[in-house]
Protein backbone atom coordinates (compact mmCIF):
# COMPACT_ATOMS: atom_id res chain seq x y z
CA UNK A 1 0.00 0.00 0.00
CA UNK A 2 1.20 3.27 -0.88
CA UNK A 3 1.46 6.50 1.49
CA UNK A 4 -1.49 8.72 1.32
CA UNK A 5 -1.02 11.73 -1.00
CA UNK A 6 0.50 14.82 0.74
CA UNK A 7 -1.09 18.53 0.02
CA UNK A 8 1.37 21.38 -0.04
CA UNK A 9 0.49 24.85 -0.36
CA UNK A 10 3.10 26.70 -1.78
CA UNK A 11 3.24 30.60 -1.35
CA UNK A 12 5.40 33.83 -2.99
CA UNK A 13 4.81 36.75 -0.75
CA UNK A 14 4.40 39.90 -1.58
CA UNK A 15 3.08 43.43 -1.04
CA UNK A 16 0.77 43.94 -3.83
CA UNK A 17 0.81 40.64 -5.28
CA UNK A 18 0.79 37.10 -2.85
CA UNK A 19 1.20 33.85 -5.51
CA UNK A 20 -0.47 30.80 -4.12
CA UNK A 21 -0.75 27.10 -5.58
CA UNK A 22 -1.92 23.92 -3.79
CA UNK A 23 -0.27 20.46 -5.51
CA UNK A 24 -0.50 16.66 -4.53
CA UNK A 25 2.90 14.53 -4.25
CA UNK A 26 2.10 10.55 -3.97
CA UNK A 27 5.61 8.76 -4.12
CA UNK A 28 7.13 10.49 -7.37
CA UNK A 29 4.13 11.72 -8.57
CA UNK A 30 2.83 15.73 -8.43
CA UNK A 31 -0.73 16.70 -9.63
CA UNK A 32 -2.24 20.34 -9.85
CA UNK A 33 -4.67 21.12 -7.52
CA UNK A 34 -5.19 25.04 -7.45
CA UNK A 35 -3.64 28.36 -7.73
CA UNK A 36 -3.94 32.03 -7.80
CA UNK A 37 -3.00 35.44 -6.24
CA UNK A 38 -4.37 37.10 -3.49
CA UNK A 39 -4.23 41.28 -3.92
CA UNK A 40 -4.00 44.04 -1.50
CA UNK A 41 -5.64 47.26 -2.21
CA UNK A 42 -2.97 50.01 -2.51
CA UNK A 43 -5.43 52.44 -1.46
CA UNK A 44 -6.28 51.12 1.73
CA UNK A 45 -3.42 51.59 5.05
CA UNK A 46 -0.55 49.10 5.32
CA UNK A 47 -2.47 47.15 8.23
CA UNK A 48 -5.86 46.79 6.22
CA UNK A 49 -3.60 45.34 2.99
CA UNK A 50 -2.01 43.11 5.36
CA UNK A 51 -5.03 41.80 6.52
CA UNK A 52 -6.66 41.48 2.95
CA UNK A 53 -3.37 39.01 2.31
CA UNK A 54 -3.92 37.42 5.56
CA UNK A 55 -8.04 36.20 4.97
CA UNK A 56 -6.84 35.64 1.14
CA UNK A 57 -4.53 33.30 2.88
CA UNK A 58 -6.84 31.85 4.94
CA UNK A 59 -9.67 31.32 3.08
CA UNK A 60 -7.06 29.45 0.74
CA UNK A 61 -6.09 27.17 3.85
CA UNK A 62 -10.05 26.73 4.91
CA UNK A 63 -11.07 25.69 0.97
CA UNK A 64 -8.05 23.69 -0.41
CA UNK A 65 -7.02 22.21 3.13
CA UNK A 66 -3.35 21.99 2.66
CA UNK A 67 -1.16 19.10 4.98
CA UNK A 68 2.28 21.19 4.73
CA UNK A 69 2.90 24.69 3.77
CA UNK A 70 6.12 26.14 1.57
CA UNK A 71 7.43 29.72 1.51
CA UNK A 72 10.38 31.25 -1.08
CA UNK A 73 12.93 32.84 1.19
CA UNK A 74 12.70 36.37 0.28
CA UNK A 75 15.14 38.03 -1.96
CA UNK A 76 16.38 40.51 0.07
CA UNK A 77 16.57 44.10 -1.90
CA UNK A 78 19.11 46.27 -1.27
CA UNK A 79 16.86 49.42 -0.76
CA UNK A 80 15.45 49.02 3.43
CA UNK A 81 12.10 50.36 2.52
CA UNK A 82 11.27 48.05 -0.42
CA UNK A 83 12.99 45.25 1.84
CA UNK A 84 11.10 46.12 5.19
CA UNK A 85 7.69 46.13 2.97
CA UNK A 86 8.21 42.51 1.44
CA UNK A 87 9.26 41.53 5.11
CA UNK A 88 5.50 42.66 6.67
CA UNK A 89 4.30 40.63 3.53
CA UNK A 90 6.30 37.66 4.36
CA UNK A 91 5.59 37.87 8.05
CA UNK A 92 1.87 37.35 7.14
CA UNK A 93 2.70 34.43 4.55
CA UNK A 94 4.55 32.44 7.07
CA UNK A 95 1.60 33.23 9.78
CA UNK A 96 -1.08 32.28 8.34
CA UNK A 97 -0.09 28.86 7.64
CA UNK A 98 1.30 28.72 11.34
CA UNK A 99 -2.13 29.48 12.94
CA UNK A 100 -3.43 26.84 10.85
CA UNK A 101 -1.33 24.28 12.41
CA UNK A 102 0.24 23.59 9.04
CA UNK A 103 4.78 22.66 9.21
CA UNK A 104 5.74 25.57 7.13
CA UNK A 105 9.43 24.88 5.22
CA UNK A 106 11.33 27.57 3.52
CA UNK A 107 13.63 27.21 0.69
CA UNK A 108 16.01 29.69 -0.84
CA UNK A 109 15.31 31.17 -4.26
CA UNK A 110 18.38 29.59 -5.44
CA UNK A 111 17.37 26.05 -4.68
CA UNK A 112 13.65 26.48 -6.03
CA UNK A 113 15.05 27.36 -9.35
CA UNK A 114 17.41 24.61 -9.00
CA UNK A 115 15.01 21.78 -8.04
CA UNK A 116 12.54 23.13 -11.01
CA UNK A 117 14.57 24.00 -13.61
CA UNK A 118 18.05 22.54 -12.96
CA UNK A 119 20.08 25.75 -12.55
CA UNK A 120 20.13 27.87 -9.74
CA UNK A 121 19.96 31.09 -11.85
CA UNK A 122 17.00 30.85 -14.29
CA UNK A 123 14.99 33.54 -15.61
CA UNK A 124 11.18 33.68 -14.45
CA UNK A 125 9.83 32.56 -18.08
CA UNK A 126 11.61 29.62 -17.57
CA UNK A 127 10.23 28.68 -14.32
CA UNK A 128 6.63 29.46 -15.45
CA UNK A 129 7.44 26.90 -18.32
CA UNK A 130 8.92 24.34 -16.39
CA UNK A 131 5.85 24.55 -13.85
CA UNK A 132 3.33 23.71 -16.70
CA UNK A 133 5.77 21.01 -18.27
CA UNK A 134 5.46 19.74 -14.48
CA UNK A 135 1.77 20.19 -13.90
CA UNK A 136 0.46 20.33 -17.07
CA UNK A 137 -2.77 21.09 -15.62
CA UNK A 138 -2.08 24.19 -13.77
CA UNK A 139 -1.63 26.80 -16.89
CA UNK A 140 -0.79 29.38 -13.77
CA UNK A 141 -2.09 32.63 -15.27
CA UNK A 142 0.36 34.65 -13.46
CA UNK A 143 4.28 34.93 -12.46
CA UNK A 144 3.35 35.00 -8.94
CA UNK A 145 0.89 32.12 -9.23
CA UNK A 146 3.98 30.18 -11.05
CA UNK A 147 6.25 30.89 -8.66
CA UNK A 148 4.41 29.48 -5.51
CA UNK A 149 3.82 26.35 -7.20
CA UNK A 150 7.70 26.14 -7.58
CA UNK A 151 8.11 26.38 -4.04
CA UNK A 152 5.53 23.85 -3.57
CA UNK A 153 6.99 21.60 -6.31
CA UNK A 154 10.63 22.33 -4.46
CA UNK A 155 9.16 21.35 -1.37
CA UNK A 156 7.54 17.84 -2.58
CA UNK A 157 10.94 17.30 -3.76
CA UNK A 158 12.75 17.82 -0.34
CA UNK A 159 10.32 17.40 2.21
CA UNK A 160 11.26 13.16 2.58
CA UNK A 161 15.18 14.62 3.13
CA UNK A 162 13.57 16.65 5.73
CA UNK A 163 11.98 14.51 7.57
CA UNK A 164 14.24 11.69 7.56
CA UNK A 165 16.97 14.82 9.39
CA UNK A 166 14.36 15.54 11.78
CA UNK A 167 14.30 12.33 12.71
CA UNK A 168 17.61 11.77 13.13
CA UNK B 1 -20.59 67.75 28.25
CA UNK B 2 -17.02 66.13 27.65
CA UNK B 3 -16.39 63.54 24.67
CA UNK B 4 -16.00 59.96 26.00
CA UNK B 5 -12.59 58.50 26.67
CA UNK B 6 -10.54 57.03 23.95
CA UNK B 7 -8.82 54.02 24.80
CA UNK B 8 -5.77 53.79 22.37
CA UNK B 9 -3.04 50.45 21.59
CA UNK B 10 0.14 51.18 21.46
CA UNK B 11 2.70 48.48 20.01
CA UNK B 12 6.17 48.20 19.40
CA UNK B 13 7.15 45.55 17.29
CA UNK B 14 9.99 43.05 17.30
CA UNK B 15 10.44 39.54 16.59
CA UNK B 16 11.91 38.49 20.11
CA UNK B 17 9.73 40.99 22.25
CA UNK B 18 7.00 43.31 21.20
CA UNK B 19 6.30 45.72 23.50
CA UNK B 20 2.36 46.63 24.15
CA UNK B 21 0.55 49.59 26.12
CA UNK B 22 -2.95 50.71 26.63
CA UNK B 23 -4.31 54.52 27.72
CA UNK B 24 -7.13 56.88 27.70
CA UNK B 25 -7.32 60.21 26.27
CA UNK B 26 -9.71 62.40 27.15
CA UNK B 27 -9.36 65.89 26.22
CA UNK B 28 -5.88 66.47 27.47
CA UNK B 29 -5.94 64.35 30.49
CA UNK B 30 -4.18 61.32 29.72
CA UNK B 31 -4.20 57.78 31.89
CA UNK B 32 -2.52 54.64 32.09
CA UNK B 33 -4.53 51.17 31.31
CA UNK B 34 -2.04 48.40 31.66
CA UNK B 35 1.42 47.64 29.24
CA UNK B 36 3.42 44.73 29.05
CA UNK B 37 5.06 42.63 26.11
CA UNK B 38 4.90 39.54 24.11
CA UNK B 39 8.02 37.13 23.38
CA UNK B 40 8.35 35.10 20.83
CA UNK B 41 10.22 31.38 21.27
CA UNK B 42 13.46 31.73 19.85
CA UNK B 43 13.70 27.92 19.56
CA UNK B 44 10.59 27.63 17.57
CA UNK B 45 10.30 28.24 13.75
CA UNK B 46 9.65 31.56 12.39
CA UNK B 47 6.16 31.06 11.46
CA UNK B 48 5.25 30.06 14.74
CA UNK B 49 7.16 32.57 16.55
CA UNK B 50 4.70 35.13 14.28
CA UNK B 51 1.75 32.97 15.56
CA UNK B 52 2.91 33.61 19.40
CA UNK B 53 3.22 37.76 18.44
CA UNK B 54 -0.39 37.59 16.69
CA UNK B 55 -2.19 35.35 19.19
CA UNK B 56 -0.83 37.67 21.85
CA UNK B 57 -1.78 40.97 20.59
CA UNK B 58 -5.39 39.69 19.94
CA UNK B 59 -5.49 38.63 23.96
CA UNK B 60 -4.05 42.08 24.67
CA UNK B 61 -6.89 43.63 22.13
CA UNK B 62 -9.70 41.29 23.44
CA UNK B 63 -8.75 41.83 26.75
CA UNK B 64 -8.64 45.54 26.69
CA UNK B 65 -10.77 46.55 23.67
CA UNK B 66 -8.90 49.62 22.66
CA UNK B 67 -11.04 51.90 19.90
CA UNK B 68 -7.73 52.75 17.99
CA UNK B 69 -3.99 51.62 18.04
CA UNK B 70 -0.71 53.29 17.19
CA UNK B 71 2.68 52.05 15.71
CA UNK B 72 5.98 53.00 15.90
CA UNK B 73 7.54 53.62 12.28
CA UNK B 74 10.54 50.89 12.39
CA UNK B 75 14.12 52.09 12.21
CA UNK B 76 15.45 50.53 9.26
CA UNK B 77 18.94 48.63 9.66
CA UNK B 78 21.72 48.42 7.70
CA UNK B 79 21.69 44.75 7.53
CA UNK B 80 19.10 43.42 5.40
CA UNK B 81 18.24 40.42 7.25
CA UNK B 82 17.67 42.15 10.25
CA UNK B 83 15.32 44.41 8.21
CA UNK B 84 13.67 41.85 7.08
CA UNK B 85 12.87 39.89 10.43
CA UNK B 86 11.76 43.38 12.07
CA UNK B 87 9.37 43.68 9.22
CA UNK B 88 7.57 40.63 9.44
CA UNK B 89 7.31 41.26 13.12
CA UNK B 90 6.01 44.82 11.87
CA UNK B 91 3.38 43.11 9.70
CA UNK B 92 2.01 41.25 12.43
CA UNK B 93 1.82 44.05 15.07
CA UNK B 94 0.12 46.04 11.76
CA UNK B 95 -2.53 43.64 10.70
CA UNK B 96 -3.60 42.43 13.95
CA UNK B 97 -5.40 45.70 15.01
CA UNK B 98 -6.65 45.83 11.48
CA UNK B 99 -8.44 42.14 11.64
CA UNK B 100 -9.95 43.61 14.93
CA UNK B 101 -11.04 46.62 12.98
CA UNK B 102 -9.54 49.09 14.64
CA UNK B 103 -7.70 52.70 13.01
CA UNK B 104 -3.76 52.60 12.95
CA UNK B 105 -2.11 55.20 12.91
CA UNK B 106 1.99 55.00 12.21
CA UNK B 107 4.30 57.26 13.42
CA UNK B 108 8.06 58.16 13.10
CA UNK B 109 10.61 57.68 16.19
CA UNK B 110 11.61 61.34 16.34
CA UNK B 111 7.98 62.37 16.75
CA UNK B 112 7.26 59.89 19.16
CA UNK B 113 10.68 61.39 21.22
CA UNK B 114 9.58 65.00 20.36
CA UNK B 115 5.92 64.68 21.86
CA UNK B 116 7.20 62.45 24.70
CA UNK B 117 10.42 63.66 25.86
CA UNK B 118 10.25 67.41 23.97
CA UNK B 119 13.26 66.45 21.66
CA UNK B 120 14.06 64.24 18.45
CA UNK B 121 16.79 62.49 19.31
CA UNK B 122 16.09 61.29 23.37
CA UNK B 123 18.08 58.35 24.64
CA UNK B 124 15.64 55.40 25.64
CA UNK B 125 16.24 55.92 29.95
CA UNK B 126 14.92 59.51 28.84
CA UNK B 127 11.69 58.50 27.41
CA UNK B 128 11.03 55.61 30.10
CA UNK B 129 11.57 58.57 32.15
CA UNK B 130 9.03 60.71 30.53
CA UNK B 131 6.49 57.73 30.41
CA UNK B 132 6.83 57.58 34.08
CA UNK B 133 5.83 61.43 34.65
CA UNK B 134 3.34 61.20 32.01
CA UNK B 135 1.32 58.12 33.58
CA UNK B 136 2.41 57.94 36.83
CA UNK B 137 0.72 54.50 37.54
CA UNK B 138 2.74 52.52 34.64
CA UNK B 139 5.77 51.80 36.12
CA UNK B 140 6.69 50.33 33.01
CA UNK B 141 8.58 47.22 33.76
CA UNK B 142 10.29 46.80 30.70
CA UNK B 143 11.91 49.09 27.67
CA UNK B 144 9.69 47.74 25.40
CA UNK B 145 6.24 48.63 26.91
CA UNK B 146 7.63 52.03 27.70
CA UNK B 147 8.16 52.27 24.31
CA UNK B 148 4.71 51.03 23.46
CA UNK B 149 3.25 53.66 25.69
CA UNK B 150 5.16 56.09 24.25
CA UNK B 151 3.86 55.85 20.51
CA UNK B 152 0.58 55.64 22.01
CA UNK B 153 0.76 58.86 23.79
CA UNK B 154 2.36 60.28 21.04
CA UNK B 155 -1.19 59.20 19.25
CA UNK B 156 -3.00 60.42 22.23
CA UNK B 157 -1.70 64.11 21.23
CA UNK B 158 -2.06 63.63 17.73
CA UNK B 159 -5.21 61.89 16.81
CA UNK B 160 -6.87 65.25 16.98
CA UNK B 161 -5.31 66.29 13.86
CA UNK B 162 -5.12 63.84 12.00
CA UNK B 163 -9.23 63.53 12.04
CA UNK B 164 -9.08 67.13 11.09
CA UNK B 165 -7.46 66.47 7.94
CA UNK B 166 -8.85 63.28 7.27
CA UNK B 167 -12.38 65.88 7.14
CA UNK B 168 -10.84 68.28 4.88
Amino acid sequence: MSAPPIRILGIDPGLRNTGWGVIETQGTRLSFISCGRIRSDGALDMGNRLRQLHEGLMQVIADYAPHEAAVEETFVNRDPQSTLKLGQARGIALMAPALAGLEIAEYAANLVKKTVVGAGHAEKAQIQMMVRVLLPASQASSADAADALAVAICHAQHRGARALKALA
